[in-house]
């Protein structure tokens, strides 16, 4: 069995936003030279996500206002609980939940074994800052 | 440490559908011969998810109209940005995003180790045609 | 390839609870000797959840209000079709869903390969009884 891991950089110049990490899995899914097994891709952040979704940017317009229906911001300190700690960002927390945290994804004959609309995606919730995204890839 | 991988297809006649899925994995994890390790569930599809949750009819028909109200259907080109594209599934991207889109499942003494009540469910979303679920067997 | 099982019993007093389980996840990664690989986290019941977010007392009080807005308590056995068969729980499985299942964390050196922030937990919503949580770890 082998193990391989990296941790990507992700820095956001706006608060919300999506970053394309499929061709970067990628790359690391042919250096790790496993051939079948599996990848797990999770920021180390709380108020990001990775997920798999279409790779098609009227989407993730729907995806932004979406979120921000069901989890609205609001840095009104008594707005949120969370915001008695002095953060504005609750609604980042609800947000990744909503989104969800991490991707397995499968590896088969040294690829990713995507279906052919499958994208990687990073959901940024509080960006403007580094955040680091883990992979690790598992398998023979 | 053996890797072994079956893809499903699944065909709903309807639109929105649920399709039980735990006799199939629990046939693949026996073929497999893993006796300690997981399983990776996850459809190939964008518009799908597959999930833990109950094995009742009355419980799907809430997660169907729940759905509905979170994320719902509207076909109307101007609903979502992604019908610019001339789809009209945005919804369905969605309602996979609620449900989730993969399910990783322990293997113990060479059988699924779930709960009593945990069922693995296909929730389609966007069906009427050919679907892919990939099925990923590690371990031991 | 080592493969390493335990499984933890939950009982909260309230039927909604949050409980903080990253110290005994640490544990049994240390006592599996696993160096480098990861760890599948998930309850064996289907009204609750296991999931990676901040460990902050506020924070799990929005996600109590929030999950309760998105996913109303009503024990009329009318609200609900689950409700048929004498449950009151319904809420209690779409509460899951928003929250997720499983959580698959990364090992490396031996410990959990965690950010600053991240904080492994259990989401009760359905509580009062026995509550099962598988924890299986894989590497080398």
């Amino acid at each position: 069995m082998k193990v391989h891991t990296e941790y990507l950089t992700v820095h956001t110049q706006r608060r919300y936003d999506w970053v394309h990490l499929t061709p970067q899995i990628e790359d690391i899914v042919a250096r790790s030279g496993v051939q079948d097994g599996m990848v797990l891709v999770n920021p180390m952040h709380i108020t990001a996500s990775v997920f798999v979704n279409d790779h098609e940017h009227g989407l993730l317009e729907d995806f932004g206002r979406w979120l921000e229906r069901l989890a609205p911001h609001d840095p009104d300190p008594k707005a949120y609980a969370h915001h008695r700690t002095g953060e504005d960002n609750a609604d980042a927390h609800l947000k990744r939940q909503l989104m969800g945290r991490e991707a397995c994804l499968a590896i088969t004959a040294g690829k990713l074994d995507l279906g052919t609309w499958e994208a990687v995606y990073y959901g940024e919730f509080d960006g403007r800052r580094d955040k680091r995204v883990l992979v690790k890839v598992l398998g023979i």
